[in-house]
Parts: C-alpha cells; structure tokens; sequence
C-alpha cells in the first residue's frame, strides 16, 4: 500500500534550506511507494493546528524549481520543542493526524533542536510500534552538529561573510590612513564556524579582517586592546570580526557587560551587542575612529552568494533522506562524510539522531591560534571546498525571483 | 604637445565608482593627444602631498581589467573641500604640481561635494588662463545631482536595496502568524531616491515592504504608529522602509527624538538610528515583536547585485568625460540624458558644474503617495531599468576577486 510523505522546516532559515525540501519533494514524487507529499505550515508547531499543504502539487507548475533556489524557509518554520515526557497526550495527538493522512515517512529538515523532535517521534513510535520512518535533514548556517563533516547551509553562508568582510575591508580603507578599527558582529552564540570563513576574505597575508576571535576561546578584554593596538601600527584601517557568542569563559557574554548603558526614551532597557561594546570599548581605551558593523539576518538568507557545492549537497541530502527512508531506517539524520578535500570528494551516510541532538560541534582547538585572535590555515582547507560554485538565480525584472505560498 | 592626465575619486565610495576610473583610463590609454596617466591617491587632499600613482601603467597587467568590476574607491578617496577664496594660496600650489607633472587633463569622479571641487579649480583656471581642462564625473548612490536623469552608482545601489529587503521580508514571514514589525534603515540624509528602490522588492500587490517613508516628506510618528497598527490587521509580518534621514519637516531628524537613551559603559553618549528610535516606539505603543535593521556599508559598495546597466553606464561616464576634455570643454560634468524609458535608451552630455555643486535633487513630491507611506509607480518606470542585468565577477578560491594598490 502506498503511504505519504510529510516534510517540515524548523528553526532559523538559511539560503538552502529550500534546497533540501526540493529534493525530498522531487525524489519523493519519483517513487512508485510513496503517494501524496504534505508539507507542514510551520514545522511541527503548524502541523498540529492543521496547517499543512500538499506541496507534491507545485511540481505540476514551475513553482517547485523555484523553490530550489529560494531562500528562507517556503514552508515556514517554528522553534516548538515536543515534551520529554513521551506520555504526554501530544504524542497520540500527533500519531492521530498521521494515521489520518497515511503518512509512511516523516522528514524534518532542521538543526539540533529538529533532530530532538525527530528524536522524540521516533522513539514514541518505537513505543507504539508505528511504522512511521523518522528522518532528519541536517541544516545550519552555525555548522554545529555532530557527526557530518558540516551542514547544508553553512557553505553559502560562509561565502556570504567571507565576501561582504572583504567588501567591508574594501570600504573601511577607502579614506585616507588615518588609523580606524571596524568590528565586524558575524552569527554564532556557541560555535565560531561562520565567523572563522571571514579569514577567507583575506587577499593577501597579513590583509584584513587582521583579527578574528571566536567564542570557543575566552576573550579577554584588556589583551584585546593590547592587540588592536598593535595592529593599528601595521594596519592602519584595521578590520576584527568577532562572534556574536564571544564570552569571558566563566559564562558571560561580553555584550552583557554593557549592562549599564542606561534605558531608551521609553524606559526600555538598552541591549547592546558584542560588537557595539567592543566599539566604545575601543573608543574609550584608544580613542581612533570605530564603528561596529552587524552583519544582519542577510547572513542566514540571502541567495547573494549561493555556493553551488551547498545547494547541490542539500538538494542530495534531501534525496538521500528519501531513500533512506525508504530502505527502512528511521531516528536517523543524513550525514555528510568527507572523504577527502584535494579534489573534494563527499559521501552521504546516517547516524543516530539521538546522539546529534542537543550536542554542538566547536572548532577544533587546535585551529585557533594567536592567542585566541586567529584562525590556522587548516580551517581553509576545511571550509573553502564547500564555498565553491556559482548559482545562476533566476530573475524577474532585474532582481532575484523568490517562491512564495500563496 | 602631448598632456598628461590625472584622475581622482572623492566622496562615499560605490560599487562601480572603479567603472568610472577604468572608463578615463582605458580610454585616455589610446588617445595620441595623452601622455601618462596618474591617478591622485585619496584625492586632491592626497594629491596636494604628492600622493598619486601612475595608474596607466596598470594597464600591461590584468589589474586595470578587475579594477572595473571591483567595489570602492581603488584610488582612495578624500572628504576634502577646497577654500571658498581663491586668492587661496592652495590654488598656486595645486596648480604648480599640475604643471610640473604637464597635466592637461583633469578628472574628478564624486558627487556634490567633488563638483564643488572641479568648479573652482576650472574658475581659478580661467582666472590664471590656465589651460588644464577640468571634467567632473558623476557618482553617488544618493543619485542627488541636479542636471542629469540620474548617477552611476545608484543602479547597482537600488538593486541591492531592493534584493535585500526581498530578502529581509522572505526572513520576516519564516515562523508564525504572531505579529511582528521588522524596520529596515537605508542610506540617504537629505534625498529618498535610494529608499524608494526598496518598493522594488514587493513581489505581488501589498507585499512588504507595505510602508515606505522618505526625507522628502515630513515624518508624523503619531500618524506613522496609527498606519502600522492599520497594516498590521492585513500584513501580520510587516516590513516598513525608511530613510536614515527622515525627520520632523522642522528640521529635527528622527534620530535626534531619541535624545535621552543615556550613556555608554565608559560616559560616551549613545546614538541611536532612526530605525532604532521607531522600533522602540512601536515597542511601547503597539507592543508586538519589532526589531530594526540598518543596511550597512555593503549597500554602498558591495558586488553581490551589480547592475550590467549601472556600470556600463559609470564606463561610459568616464570614456566621454575623456572625449569632452579632449574636445576642449572644462568645467563641466558629465550627465545623463534619458531619451525614454521602455526600451531604455540613454544619451550622454555635458553641463556646467556650477550649476551642480552644492545642489540635491529630491524624489518628485508627485512620486510619494498615502500621506507620504508610499511610493507611485512612477518610480518603477524610472529605476528599473537602471537595475536591469548581471555582471559576472571574477573569483579566485570562490570568493569575489577584487583589485587593490600594492
């Protein structure tokens, strides 16, 4: 009997996330053991008021090709964590529905906490001994999961950041040489992934962002200082970028030590980020020209700098979770295994979700160097494969066509 | 006798402000009439130190190639304003490094500021009866100068406005229903025309970004949370664009209500954008989720979203400012003159600089409608054409390639 497909998005978009759901739609339409394909509203949360689409639909128009290289996430997305307690009336709730629509295959396409949904799901169907195969689709530009040499995601966002801080480079030294320091915010609470491909921008060796801080080492406010300093002799318009997640290793943020800066004209509580602190901290104990740029939601999902190499590996990934369904499995996430860099040459496989969810992958210790103010070159071997490739974009009168849900 | 050429860029830099400069040079390279060609580092405020190279010789090497599609200023750039008297002593010592390197030809590429520049330098000139002719080449995303349809830079400017805010609101409507208000700050004091480009992003009637507010038109905050409220009821995830320039039609910018937001960690004051200031009021008058967004300098100078047009058109700019010179005219600026709209076709010509400097042309007050929340179509009809086409960028390792001064 055929049995349909449900697929969901959840937690932050990111510029190829709608790659992924093209290919679990296109593959799942292709299979003579599979039916309807639903996409749910508003991930899991969505589903359960109701809200899904039959998204198998769209491949009668040009709409699903459109959708490869839309970002964002077409579905939408939530950020709903299910109850631990596998006895709460949620589970048969959820179950309910699936029986309802003959749902044989289950995928969520998502980051850590995605993969603790389907964690749960699976093991409550285990439970009950539902049939249902569990399947999760790894995704985040933050490059934190365990087990898959990297994420779908996290190559396109790597090129983003790595192009706009050579831009931003190009811009802060357009004046004369006069000294500067431009901070650069780049995403990252737990995981300096994205802020280390800012290296890439770097045209030539000791060119900016001459100093890159992570949030895997403890940031120390006065070496810092010390550091800018001293760059300033060599380079006199000086680009940092830091992650937004930089802390002082005992659990505090850095932002949270611009605890003071009063309220708005509202009485609101001023937040600050890491990098606006960073600014009046360099202002105060330098006194040079600074400003703090926030790279903004752009970062997450923009299609400026689609990187083929990621679209293309998230399209497969979501393929691959098709097949993998298919051949039985279920808890599973689709991992990438990398079998070598020079040529690059990936492999997918699965591993247990159990063991990806609710862990981070840092970068590795041994790449931060310089006092915790620079990143080894072993981190461009790593990451400058999967930033590879130009996608063309579709366009409708000069600017980039974007699917949408009607 | 053979002349020499000098060419500067002066002012904020541009994505195709380098267009310019490789439209003199490559086309002052086969002039018989020309001799060197020297470019003045970071203007004629680098230039009265003898700051300058011989950006010719680039020529025998792939640079002057990638000096074209590279973003920013390649020369460096100046904010330097020459003295209203020109009984100056500036003006004879500007004047003897001209003769002394046989300057027959000068160059400006900049906005208001930089005709400002090229008029008095062609009235003392004429004063002297010097014979050194003086071009000014237009350039600004602003696309504020009198006497020409419009300014290279802008194009590739709007563009990016455009696409960004597509992208920002495709990043807004990603999780629920709940409401939320995202205000996003584009450049542009005292002219709109940048800000307006972002009605380009709405894919469909009604689509954000629904609100749009200009300098031009006096902003009513009362008036401007009553709208926000009303968008709501239709648009649960509205994205509102405005100017960094918006104010009271009193002379108070926005930005300057926020006057009472306190003090920094170290006593420095805070400032705050306009975007900020109205995400805190919307905080406290509506109370919905609401964050504010401020494009950064990438929506001067970044590659990602080139406009063939828009830089066509800065080379062009640069190879008839040669043609003008050599054909004996000074004091004048290039400009562009629209022969129609559908298909676009554009001419260039000449005007006199004086008219130019020191003035702004403002967005049409017939242009910006619903009580100054949104824009006509007659916009449409006049920027999109200057967005219109790709640029294919050379890349090394991925990433945007770009030229820069050894």
């Amino acid at each position: 009997m055929k049995k349909n497909i449900i697929v969901g998005q959840s937690g932050g978009p990111t510029a190829v996330i709608n790659g992924s759901l093209y290919g679990v739609v296109s593959e799942g339409l292709k299979q003579a053991e599979t039916g309807c394909i639903y996409g749910m509203i508003n991930g899991i949360e969505g589903f359960l008021h109701d809200h899904y689409m039959d998204i198998g639909a769209l491949d009668a128009t040009n709409e699903l090709e459109l959708v490869r290289t839309t970002p964002g996430a077409y579905l939408g997305s939530c950020r709903y964590k299910l109850p631990e307690d596998l006895n709460d009336p949620v589970y048969p709730e959820l179950f309910k529905k699936f029986d309802e629509k003959e749902i044989g295959y289950f995928f969520y396409i998502g980051g850590n906490d995605s993969m603790d949904t389907v964690s749960k799901l699976s093991r409550y169907a285990a439970g009950i001994k539902s049939d249902i195969r569990f399947i999760g689709v790894p995704k985040t530009i933050d490059n934190d999961l365990v087990e898959t040499d990297h994420t779908p995601g996290y190559g396109s966002a790597a090129k983003y950041v790595a192009t706009v801080v050579r831009e931003i480079s190009a811009d802060a030294t357009v004046y004369d040489n006069k000294q500067s320091v431009t901070i650069v915010e780049v995403m990252g609470r737990h995981a300096g992934w994205l802020t280390a491909a800012s290296m890439l921008a770097r045209k030539f060796e000791g060119d900016n962002p001459v100093l890159i801080y992570l949030p895997e080492v403890a940031f120390d406010q006065n070496a810092f200082i010390e550091k800018v300093n001293k760059c300033l002799e060599t380079t006199p318009n000086l680009v940092v970028c830091i992650s937004e997640g930089i802390n002082d290793g005992k659990g505090t943020f850095i932002c949270e030590y611009a605890s003071d800066v009063g309220v708005d004209n509202f009485g609101h509580k001023m937040l600050t980020g890491s990098g606006k602190y960073l600014e009046n901290l360099v202002k105060e104990k330098i006194g040079v020209k600074v400003r703090s740029i926030e790279l903004n939601v752009c970062q997450r999902c923009s299609c400026a700098h689609l990187a083929r190499v990621d679209l293309d590996e998230a399209v497969n990934a979501g393929i691959y979770a098709v097949h993998a369904a298919l051949e039985g499995e279920t808890g599973k996430m689709i991992t990438f295994v990398r079998n070598k860099s020079v040529p690059y040459e990936l492999s997918y496989g699965t591993a247990d979700v159990n063991i990806i969810c609710n862990k981070e992958k840092p970068v590795p210790a041994e790449w931060i160097i310089n006092e915790g103010s620079d990143i080894s070159d072993d981190f461009i071997d790593y990451a400058r494969p999967l930033t590879q490739g130009y996608v063309e974009l579709p366009t409708k009168n000069g600017i980039p066509l974007f699917a949408y849900r009607r």
